[in-house]
């Protein structure tokens, strides 16, 4: 049986990019059109899109956006592709952790730079190109949550961090994937979340994205997840990813770390969910991926309203980078990679060919 | 040099207790006088005063103000006694985690018991007893503050959770008591203070009293402590108790058993700072200590305002319980209790015959 899930994030309509403004959630459930590459450049950055699937999607419509604002600017191709591909190394820059962001921009880069056609062509191409990592993005998905639903013990508890699923993809999602697939074969398991702050995502997307799709959803603070696991009540950790070094460090959001020392306390399996797209092998290891420092106010601040003392000092790293030794699987459309990761991460691209 | 702090959270004035309202915090600073037994049982359960030792005095006090309730009530002092044992029972049951509010209000049960005066010479006695443990209250504060200033690195950097300062106490402060002796003999210290949702005491008092004393604080959120760990930010965590087992096994807010398995994977010692009336004797472990359950609104509101999806689930326990193998020592009034704890509790009981 496969789950149905009513959402779908981000998609390409005639020459435009929709999307669901995450930013309102779970008070509105709405949609904005982006239609210039320097408001995509804004929508990713200040988070009206966010995931790191969804905002690789969203990078490579906002590389197509701004060709089609060259069309009325250049008459030479050539001049057209170097200044397009510039603004696609831009698009880049809108957020540093997630690489999914820079495979898209890159997707788009080497399709113009491969490219026979004149503008117009080139345009219709990335526009093409884009819907088709829509597509493969939900594919991806199911895949992952079909993998991963093999590992969920039956009546399972999961405990999630963030949210990594439907509205952090263009559908279905990569943990939520997993908890979706499963679901849909079970349907006495279910979710905790962890709030996630600063920015909620846990509180605000999860409850909100799982509750519309009728799966069972417990929302936790984030320091009480050990309790849990104490008493015996969760039964698996499944987050996604924001980047995979080639030994299987994982960078995800700020807490993720903190969840996977408590499973490993407790001796409860904690896995990634992620496409492949997600791993940079380019890396050897964690330390190697930076650490986005966000905005003060994201800790000071909630819905508009001060929480602490005036002048508190503020340090907001946006990720942390969970160690490989804390990880029992990585979840991926090509089935689930073990320790050691250096081998199986190095297996699974050399098999598959991917680029 | 002897830190001078500006803080007085609890005292007893005239005829009625005079307490800090810790929920208007950080945005105001005011005291409320609380009249009536019934208003200081509300109090206490509604966290106008919250931090174990200080609900501890205000439950001496609460006991007090019923005393003066009854004495136009009552004429014969043994059915006058035997009605303010009662009182002073259900004003143990207005929190069910903090051990002192249990041995605070024991100590006027003991002296109700054991009076030989009238109803008017019981009273006086109550508001001495009352003043007298304010006083204590603070004499050992110090004492625990300057035993754990001894074990301070220079220039640390100290986390703490949920607050344990001079406005969880009559004055000074247990955690934040060692902060502060710490402190004047090294300004060159700094705390770390987690935000500690649900309901931020961290965000909102810790950074609160620590800015009002200048002494520098930054503030997280939970879920950060891992990666400043990882990062070699953090020297040791301190933080305070509501209930210590015979085996060391402590009961402290929500998310401090997280933060003490974070610690111990990062090999940074975890202290907890409390006076010996917060060991229960009487309990072998912390399975024994009963966790209070709060409200869904602290969950999934802040401020007034909802934070996820209506009609998610909660599960919301007030406190969770560190094992002793966790905690590095035991910062008390007589000193820094180390494993065995089975041992140093009960050789500090013995030696000092506390009572």
């Amino acid at each position: 049986m496969e789950f149905k899930s009513k959402i779908k994030t981000i998609e390409w309509v005639d020459n435009y990019s929709k999307m669901v403004d995450q930013t309102v959630i779970p008070y509105e459930y709405k949609f904005v059109n982006i239609k210039t590459g320097e408001d995509m450049f804004h929508a990713i950055k200040d988070m009206i899109v966010r995931g790191a699937p969804a905002i690789g999607i969203a990078g490579a419509h906002g590389v197509t956006l701004f060709a089609q604002e060259g069309e009325n600017k250049f008459t030479n191709v050539e001049e057209f592709k170097s200044w397009l591909i510039e603004k696609a190394e831009y698009m880049k820059t809108s957020r540093p952790t997630a690489v999914n962001l820079m495979w898209a921009c890159q997707k788009q880069i080497d399709l113009i730079k491969n490219s026979n056609s004149n503008i117009q062509g080139i345009i219709k191409e990335l526009i093409q190109n884009s819907i088709k990592l829509e597509n493969e993005d939900i594919e991806i998905n199911r895949k992952i949550g079909d993998y991963g639903a093999e590992v969920v013990p039956k009546g399972a508890t999961i405990l999630t961090h963030c949210n990594a699923g439907a509205l952090a993809t263009v559908g279905y999602g990569t943990a939520l994937g997993v908890v979706r697939s499963a679901y849909a074969k079970d349907n006495t398991i279910q979710v905790f979340a962890d709030e996630t702050r600063p920015r909620q995502q846990g509180a605000r997307i999860t409850t909100f994205e799982l509750a519309m799709d009728g799966i069972p959803v417990t929302l936790i603070t984030d320091g009480m997840c050990s309790y849990f696991m104490s008493k015996g009540m969760i039964d698996m950790v499944v987050v996604g990813a924001d980047r995979i070094a080639a030994n299987g460090d994982t960078a995800n959001k700020i807490g993720t770390y903190t969840v996977a020392i408590a499973a490993k306390y407790h001796n409860i399996p904690f896995y990634i969910a992620a496409p492949l797209s997600t791993i940079d092998t380019s890396i050897k290891s964690g330390k190697e991926i930076p650490i986005e420092e966000r905005s003060r106010d994201e800790v000071t601040h909630i819905n508009g309203k001060r929480i602490c003392a005036e002048g508190v000092n503020i340090i907001n790293p946006g990720f942390d980078v969970t160690p490989h030794e804390l990880i029992a699987g990585i979840i991926t459309e090509k089935g689930i990679l073990r320790p050691d990761y250096v081998k199986s991460i190095a297996d699974a691209f050399v098999k598959d060919k991917i680029d």
